[in-house]
């Protein structure tokens, strides 16, 4: 029985505090702006990869959530592939002992443990999960930071998803960008309190992909190059908030650039909308818990964040979570709520609202407005995983479709 | 019988294509950029005032809409009479055939003949009728530019309701305001094709009012500082629109500029948000309009623009205006539609899409999303009123209570 090359990896979700959009450099995907993220926890998001290479694959095949996906010459995923297996020939050309597999093409299968239509951006965690358990087929000594740069040139913010805990991805300034890559400035276990409520946001309109979205706001927007000069002072100010677990800095500005980016994107030409009235109403629901809070102790609780969709990413310190999660419910109802950190026990999840809270500033939704709700919290890096969570089968092809 | 002191005078609404949105000084009423707007037609939407003074009345008083509303001392209310009173006194005073009544206490009476429900703003037309009702009760000589600083202290976009046409409000630079009034830049008579849908939509949630809103956006966007150095190009540019009849440009600025202004909402702190899901889906569908059009001819055929709330105001010329209504009826159904141009005749409006508009751009909403359409077009400034519209009847009390 020949030696099987292979390695299956998984990769975390990331959502950004301070937004990556625009690019300077849209083929190697270098960003106008540095940005920042938490790490989500894989526990409950991630992203699984398994990669083989073998002699007798006539050609590299990518297969994700069981389909087959196509490997567009000169696109993302193929300069993915071909920079790895570039660094795999550099490694077998430098040490004559080094077993000589760079050349055979590849088998990888991908799957997202989390379902396409909740809206969640899968292509970070899906590149990383590439990049990582390719970098292990191939035993590369790379560092998460040189794999951030590879990812990177798949899809920007997956570059963040090689690290865990608080990432930031530094804008650069070399042409080749060499120095735009990902560095954690935090790990998770330096605030492992920091929690995330995904609610996940029914949506029934034509989204813009970011891809070309961010690209007409850097052409149109007449605002855009003002958030330019903005930015440095806010990556300075929450990685200090991050580095000192200031929970109410944090949250005050991971809202502010959320807002910003969505009000760019408004002010692209034609605008782009990727809110709607339930994320809205979400905004106003922390907009008053943190009124209160703020009265009461003189803190925010929690800081809310949307990508380029409808969902929210509600962050906040795990001891207020319960709060928040029985907050949520009172105003976007739950048929059920997978409860992963046992906050309430056995009884039901029910809407409950604090001391203070001024329950007029929304109406109430009904039932699916809000689809879901996931509780995760911060987590680490890319994962290897054993032999037996392969997505391939012993003839290299997808397990699911055996 | 003694002689009766009163006037009734009518004042249209405006709705602006380059958006006031901040002050310099919140007293004075002074804003941080210059706008533009249109006037829209009396004959459609206004409000009438009646003003009258008389030795008997023990005290200043005001109803609007048949209400008796508060004039509180040192409000906006007190201050427009005031300063109305003054100019009256400078006339007496240097006029010694003048008949002196300018310290008799007044009695106003005035309506909207629009729903306050219908979420129009009214107080741009109902200060720019009390000002010239005033104005005409007291028989000034002041014209509509030195009349437009008083109202100006009443609500700012007001002062652009004294003139009829295209209205720029000048920002000006002294510290008094004597130099932030409104001019015509061009007649309702130079472009008389200026057609407007008044798109009335349903919104359930709580308003942050524009004044509070506006000092927030100063106070708080880091974007705003930014779009003030924009404004004065979008001025020159759209004045030469309007005056070269160039509706394709003065689409393009309106738009822009609209959702400039929603930009800078949502970049305040916390964040404001006026359109809804909507108001969203209605500049879908004229993007997609204006798409069709400009790969048909290279020209837009319509712009949206929306005020402080989540109504859509759509303004094209007379030529397209059918073509709008059955696009917004196929989106947004109505039970009845009021034609007061006939463009349908007896027959009722039906949705209809041009050729090669993509009608998966939106959903298609249910009747109710939007409430009410209104047709309207370009109009002129205040009007005098005969005595049979008086609101106010011979006891000096409103009409609508006897």
């Amino acid at each position: 029985m020949s030696k099987v090359f292979q390695a299956t990896a998984s990769a975390p979700v990331n959502i950004a505090c301070i937004k990556y959009w625009g690019k300077r450099d849209t083929k190697l995907i270098l960003p106008t702006n540095s940005s920042l993220s938490v790490t989500l926890s894989q526990d409950h998001l991630r992203s699984t990869t398994t990669s083989r290479a073998d002699p007798s694959f006539a050609e590299d095949t990518l297969w994700l959530n069981g389909k087959l996906d196509e490997i567009k010459p000169g696109g993302r995923l193929a300069t993915c592939i071909s920079e790895m297996k570039r660094l795999r020939k550099e490694l077998e050309d430098a040490d004559p002992n080094a077993e000589k597999f760079s050349h055979w093409r590849v088998h990888i299968c991908s799957h997202n443990n989390f379902p396409t239509a909740a809206g969640l951006a899968s292509s970070a965690s899906g590149f990383a999960a590439l990049v990582y358990s390719l970098a292990k087929l191939y035993q590369l000594p790379a560092s998460p930071k040189e794999l951030s740069l590879i990812a990177r040139q798949g899809s920007g913010s997956a570059c963040r998803s090689l690290l865990g805990g608080f990432v930031a991805w530094r804008e650069g300034a070399a042409a080749d960008g060499s120095d735009s890559f990902a560095e954690q400035i935090a790990s998770e276990a330096d605030w492992p309190a920091m929690h995330a409520l995904v609610c996940v946001v029914s949506d029934d309109k034509k989204d813009t992909s970011s891809t070309a979205g961010m690209q007409r706001t850097v052409e149109t927007s007449a605002l855009f190059s003002q958030r330019l000069t903005v930015v440095p002072e806010r990556m300075r100010a929450i990685t200090n908030a991050i580095q000192n677990r200031d929970f109410d800095t944090f949250a005050a500005i991971t809202m502010k650039d959320s807002n910003q980016f969505h009000a760019v994107a408004l002010d692209t030409d034609p605008p782009i909308f990727y809110m709607n009235d339930v994320s809205r109403a979400i905004i106003t629901v922390v907009t008053e818990y943190n009124r209160v809070a703020l009265e009461k102790c003189g803190q925010r609780k929690a800081a809310y964040t949307f990508d380029a969709g409808p969902n929210a990413v509600i962050y906040a310190p795990r001891e207020n979570m319960k709060e928040i999660i029985e907050l949520i419910v009172s105003y976007f109802p739950q048929e059920s709520f997978n409860d992963p950190f046992q906050l309430f026990g056995s009884a039901p999840v029910q809407g409950r609202l604090m001391d203070g809270f001024n329950e007029g500033v929304s109406k109430r939704f009904a039932i699916g407005a809000v689809k879901t709700l996931i509780h995760t919290c911060v987590g680490d890096g890319p994962r290897v995983r054993g032999d037996a969570e392969s997505l391939l089968g012993h003839d290299g092809l997808p397990k699911s479709l055996a």
